[in-house]
């Protein structure tokens, strides 16, 4: 096992009703000027931005407002949010959403305390040194932005979608209310069980320094998460299992169930981005499309955690080879996927890829991770794109 | 389930030699002027002190130092160190020890911060609206102070052990060096283990509000526990053990393994305040020696749970009726105790308790709970007399 950091300072606020004391909590951290930013008509049309906006106002605490924010989130509007932000003298962020405009609102709050282009931070040619202090009303459980240090931003030009991790990042605080996941399509519900298993699993997936204590919690929580998935699928109104996936999907992607690690191997969600960037398809919906070639891929080069996941999450019997019990636990992961109607390939995914574009996202994959990542197994661009081959 | 607030600000810092971070750690948190609080010579002796203090006077950070915090630290010290304090015009405390050293600063914290006596917080009579900021070196992995909100101190007069819990308390950071834990004496590493399940199992057993993940995390940490401090009583030095069991003390004891539940039991612990309060054992010792008899009291009341205890985390096959596997699992975890060498009454304890003295506690216990306690069953003076005396 490795030395590690654990910092997860945002104050979660978790239960029916919590939306009321956004007021009380942006004034506890010192927010005087909110943007309140979001992403499309939903938000609106539930009547929940009135709702945040007439809290503001019975407490005295001035906004201005920015929607826009779309799934694979743009550079364009982050430029548009600090514009509007240094005209209006915002001190606090409010990202009223799931993870793009969290993501979105991230990157705006690196804007504002940060001199120079912003992009710099997600081009890896800087580090941001502050960011604008940033709170969240979730209404989409998936990304677990509103607890990590992450942020994911997709440039117009070139469509390149790359990730920011600073601690600067995180949440002061997360308002979660389950019910406010309710009025989701069943497909980004299961879009977003998919990104929660996804931030666990490319924890789990590493050739060193696992604990006994983060793999018995990641696998606590992989266990629950398709548990819930699966009522979803059939009771989307289902509130107990909404609160199990929604903090979940926080616990899933706060560093917790990496603690020890080597840092993970993230290579799915790396080829996923390629995929975003180029198809704009559903963040957890491409993961799933291909996390299965992926993993027969890789699977040699880290035999004993996936015969561990196989027996531990995916209750494979512990018989035969430690090849067949891994390829079993592939396959259980895989007909769960169905089960709640995610792809498994990119024709499921409804992306019809050329050789070409192929090529192209192994290409632009490999210069983004410098050549090379992953710690299941090293993946190199001739690696990346014989993944992106096998997932057609 | 119930709604929940999580917060857990606490920055950790794991691994071996993180204490050579101790400087720049103060000095992220604003701290110019520190107070050193340790307990007894052990740290001198084992030269963590003089390297902490090397490492600040490197560092150019003036402090001034403390030692003498005793298991069930004493209300006497925590005046002295306020005075100290507010002479020397200490802005930031650093505890080195395990719990006793880290409660007591808190403590100290509390009195920094707030006009009037300190006692009053833990006599319930007011609330703190601050705390002085606090970091901590940890040597004991035990009490889960040092991601916690809790501090226990005891009043000298009359042997009054009380607690108080407030989010100001919250260290600053911990310094997590798995190595500073390996001189401890078998006996205290065992106390700590205890102390570190039961803290979960505190937030385990209670009749309402579970959530699926908080028991899939909490049931994942008990056997972990479990297992390495087995581990530990075989072979003391093992480095992953003692990882193990440090960062789940943590985990046990920041809020985790409660989310979504009704608050907790609690009553174990506060039958052990009793105890120790009036005869200083060991708190993982005392927490030991009473959890049997509290759970045979209670179990009838709380059967459900029992029963997926035994199932889940002592592994009991699920035959028979309801209470015989329940009780199968209470008589499992005593089996864990004896073999790490932990008492599971009185008399194992040391303790020779006349019907007196019982009453006494039970007395005692009640007042402190306001007459009654206990969410597996509630407990009033006569429950906790009857808990007592089968404990014997």
């Amino acid at each position: 096992m490795f030395g590690f950091q654990y910092y997860t300072p945002t104050q979660v606020v978790f239960g029916k009703g919590t939306e009321s004391k956004v007021a009380e909590l942006i004034r506890t951290y010192g927010g005087t000027k909110v943007l309140i930013h979001y992403g499309g008509g939903s938000v609106v049309r539930s009547g929940l931005l009135k709702k945040v906006t007439d809290t503001l106002d019975a407490a005295g605490i001035a906004y201005v407002t920015l929607g826009g924010a779309v799934p694979n989130p743009r550079l364009g509007l982050v430029y548009q949010g600090i514009e509007l932000c240094r005209k209006e003298g915002v001190d606090f962020l409010l990202a009223v959403g799931g993870g793009s405009a969290i993501d979105s609102a991230k990157a705006i709050g690196y804007g504002m305390a940060n001199e120079g282009d912003v992009w710099d931070f997600y081009d890896y040619k800087r580090k941001a040194t502050g960011c604008l202090p940033l709170g969240v009303i979730l209404t989409i459980a998936a990304t677990g932005s509103e607890m990590s240090d992450s942020s994911v931003i997709t440039k117009e030009e070139g469509l390149v979608k790359r990730g920011y991790s600073s601690d600067y990042g995180r949440p002061k605080f997360a308002i979660m209310n389950p019910e406010l996941t309710m009025t989701l399509p069943d497909y980004q519900t299961a879009c977003g069980c998919t990104d929660i298993l996804m931030h666990t699993l490319e924890r789990y997936f590493t050739n060193g320094g696992n604990m006994e204590i983060t793999d018995a919690l990641a696998e606590g929580l992989l266990r629950t998460v398709m548990k819930n998935a699966e009522i979803l699928a059939r009771d989307p109104q289902n509130y107990d299992a909404r609160a199990e996936v929604m903090w979940a999907g926080s616990l899933s992607h706060n560093g917790l169930t990496g603690c020890g690690n080597d840092g993970g191997d993230w290579m799915t969600h790396k080829l996923e981005h390629e995929l975003g960037g180029l198809y704009d398809v559903a963040h957890g919906a491409g993961l799933a499309a291909l996390w299965g070639s992926w993993a027969r891929y890789v699977c040699g080069d880290c035999l004993p955690r996936f015969r561990q996941f196989a027996v531990n999450v995916m209750g494979i019997a512990p018989e035969g080879t430690d090849e067949e019990i891994a390829l079993k636990g592939i396959e259980a992961l895989e007909d769960f996927f169905r089960r709640i109607h995610m792809p498994t390939n990119l024709r499921e995914l409804g992306v019809n890829a050329t050789e070409e574009d192929l090529a192209t996202m192994a290409h632009k994959c490999a210069v983004g991770v410098n050549g090379a990542k992953g710690s299941a197994k090293l993946l190199r661009e001739e690696d990346m794109l014989a993944i992106f081959r096998a997932s057609r």
